[in-house]
């Protein structure tokens, strides 16, 4: 019946893109169960799922930070705390405590904008993070920051005249969000010769020029650390954006979820663009995202994450709270995950020696992953990659043959989504073509995960995927 | 700055209104906040939260099931199977074993649709309960049923002049989320008369005047057993509703979320629309939703639901991945709450005494509650109630005198907000004013839960309001 065919529905929804979980990922999820049959007949004998960070996945190696997990248990199931005593640290039993007599039932909707201790204690992090205060009634707990993201863009997109600024490459969630709000995406080029460098000329440039095609400009998005890139902006670039926000009225969203995802501390350390705007004393409008999905967290499947609206007015903070009660509440499990996130355990505590013990290691694996892969992936003809010093990424770029390009169009393909696609193929490893995060034009790159276990055959068979798909198309 | 006020913001969500969680709740809370210091000079001692379905609310008494608990605990922390295995019943580690195999890490995104085991396990569910099968791949898992909803509604509005039909009264998720994509909401009464009776007539004329006034119309909303009403629909009425959705193209939007609280299933059971559109062979497409937020479960922290797309081509079923795909996937948590409310304990599992138990007191104390307080509130003058079949609420009627009316009108308030309002600051009990679910001009309703242990006094506070309420302004 017409009423729900595809010619009848919201036409924006047609043109949204997610290439994360796009023609790749689904193909990869159809090996994946071809391969529980014995005779499958494909070269590979796992999927490595490298398109999406998901630390935790089947196959990949993050384990979940024990302390998280066990006070998890005891929200889920209180009786523990008498049953299985013995099996629990005494902090975390305290921990437990403390949230179930703040939260009751974690079966129980909460406050709509996150349970108000949570949102008291993610404050305390903040303000400990930069130096600042942050008030927790400007905080929203969410599911994941994902539905941070999109609360934001529904609220900025009222036309399709409106624009939000997004970096490319960027993480597709802008764009599709976007897309599905009618609003326009305003790109600006990170520099790939500089270690991905954002840089404000070229901001300032691409506002210019959506001014001139009549665009009203609503918003500037930052992924810092950078989603595909990694790439770590430093205060003297971040002072400029804020800069650029007073004077052209916009305002700065910043996704912040890598934050604890940093290969060289010493040398590349976080900056908060909450900390920036609240040293300079700026008005900007400034909503900051971040996430439990990453850093040594890990915790994707719980979806949680916050936001902290700073310089915004109470009104339209009411308006946040509205829109968000309309979905009731976020996930308990979630909420629970970022009071985990935001107060581990201490030094002394009964459970710091091993929390350490994990999130030490889980830091130096990703660390050494990422530096192993980008010194490989560059000594590689026609490849080459910014060694990465944050999140969990690498976006190589590849100098195609022709002939590569050449047969891509003949099959209707992207020429990097061609290449991907022959490389889940042959290997059983997914990636995403740079062509869903967005390239200049004629370049071509994909995004991998740094995620993967046995690492050595992981980066052998992606060189050997490479050399032999050059030579075929040389 | 101009950037992030609300006049510059979009303009469809301002006119977004959701009452369950609005002013009255909002005094609510900061009433409770009060309460925890000695000298509040408030004449109540708790704040009873009758305004939401939230079963496991703190002072509220649905126990969460054990089976699923026990579950969902040994999930977070696997290690417990053998730390604190005597704890647990031999079916509950049985279960948490294979769900675990299938899952892996509950830390991990699923397949955004939700894990295909567990979709398959609801289709199962679905197929027992109706008599016909049901598609894996047409099932969507959802954080709430909420969420589906808001998707739904999403794909359906295409433009402002697009409408969807809803009854009065409804559940104002449908109106809030209709503002918020600027579809019109197209109202047909429900019949108190008739117990809160879906009159297919009345939809019909409401389609005939939308369409004099040049509105598409797209779709029907049927919610049963009803919110607020209880009211469950019999099979003749369903059948013509579906004959009226497949003359008129309508897709049919089935909020099923109190399937299984029913007070009295012999006389009056639950029919799904699933059932008798396959019974009739229709080609309607109808989207199902269900909910663990209800019924025995009563677990809406973990937001956990799904829905079931009938009827709907593979094309559609693409575009509805395609955007649960940007928000990567519905939580865990919920998912596995899904999982146990489809596979309870079956006669012979070592952990079916004690659900059967639970699950029993948990039928029992609200049927008697619910039953009680109509009858209560039935003997009061100036006021009725449909003792309601089931859900969890009542939504009786009040006639207001005409000086409560005028004082209302000089507060600025509606007539049942201003009542509403002094309930909840003479008793602490918040309830939900009709006018935030829609009721015919003139008249006066609101919406209580019936979750409220103490029932008794609970009741008499209820009266005890009432009639100096009635007095003061006689």
């Amino acid at each position: 019946m017409r009423g729900m065919q595809l010619d009848s529905l919201n036409p924006a929804l047609l043109n949204v893109q997610y290439a994360v979980r796009g023609e790749l990922a689904i193909k990869a999820e159809s090996y994946r169960e071809n391969l529980k049959s014995d005779d499958h007949g494909l070269p590979f004998n796992q999927v490595i799922s490298s398109n999406i960070g998901n630390p935790q996945q089947k196959g990949l190696d993050q384990p979940p930070i024990t302390f998280n997990r066990q006070i998890a248990a005891l929200l889920e199931w209180p009786a523990l705390a008498e049953l299985a005593k013995d099996a629990f640290p005494k902090d975390v039993l305290a921990r437990a405590k403390q949230l179930k007599e703040e939260i009751g039932s974690i079966g129980a909707y909460s406050h709509s904008q996150g349970v108000p201790m949570i949102r008291k204690h993610v404050a305390d992090f903040i303000a400990e993070r930069d130096g600042y205060p942050a008030d927790p009634n400007h905080i929203f707990l969410t599911g994941g920051a994902s539905a941070g993201v999109s609360l934001l863009i529904s609220m900025l997109i009222s036309s399709p005249k409106d624009g939000i600024l997004i970096p490319i490459p960027q993480y597709p969630l802008y764009t599709a969000t976007l897309a599905a709000y009618s609003g326009v995406p305003l790109p600006y080029h990170l520099d790939e010769e500089s270690e991905w460098a954002t840089s404000p000329r070229d901001i300032e440039e691409s506002i210019k020029k959506a001014q001139a095609d009549g665009i009203n400009v609503k918003a500037l998005v930052i992924i810092n650390p950078g989603n595909p890139t990694g790439a770590l902006l430093d205060e003297p670039v971040m002072e400029s954006v804020v800069r650029m926000c007073e004077q052209h009225n916009l305002v700065l969203l910043a996704d912040e979820v890598y934050q604890s995802n940093l290969h060289s501390r010493d040398t590349h350390p976080f900056i908060s663009f909450k900390q920036v705007v609240c040293a300079m004393g700026s008005p900007v409008p400034l909503v900051s995202f971040h996430s439990i999905s990453k850093g040594v967290t890990g915790e994707c499947g719980r979806r949680g994450g916050y936001f902290e609206a700073t310089n915004i007015g109470d009104d339209v903070v009411a308006l946040m709270y509205k829109m968000v009660s309309v979905g009731l509440c976020p996930p308990l499990a979630g909420q629970i995950g970022v009071d985990c996130m935001v107060r581990p355990p201490k030094p002394g505590d009964e459970s710091y020696p091993l929390y350490q013990k994990e999130t030490d290691l889980t830091h130096q694996v990703l660390a050494e992953r990422t530096k192993l892969m980008a010194q490989r992936l560059n000594k590689l003809p026609g490849a080459r990659c910014v060694n990465s010093p944050g999140a969990l990424y690498l976006y190589p770029r590849i100098e195609l043959p022709d002939k590569a390009v050449e047969a891509a169009r003949q099959a209707g393909k992207e020429p990097d989504a061609f290449y991907a696609l022959q490389l889940l193929d042959e290997t059983g490893i997914c990636v995403v073509p740079g062509s869903g995060f967005g390239q200049k034009e004629g370049e071509h790159h994909y995004r991998l995960t740094c995620l993967c276990p046995g690492v050595e055959e992981y980066v052998t068979a992606l060189e050997r995927f490479h050399l032999g798909f050059m030579e075929r198309y040389a």
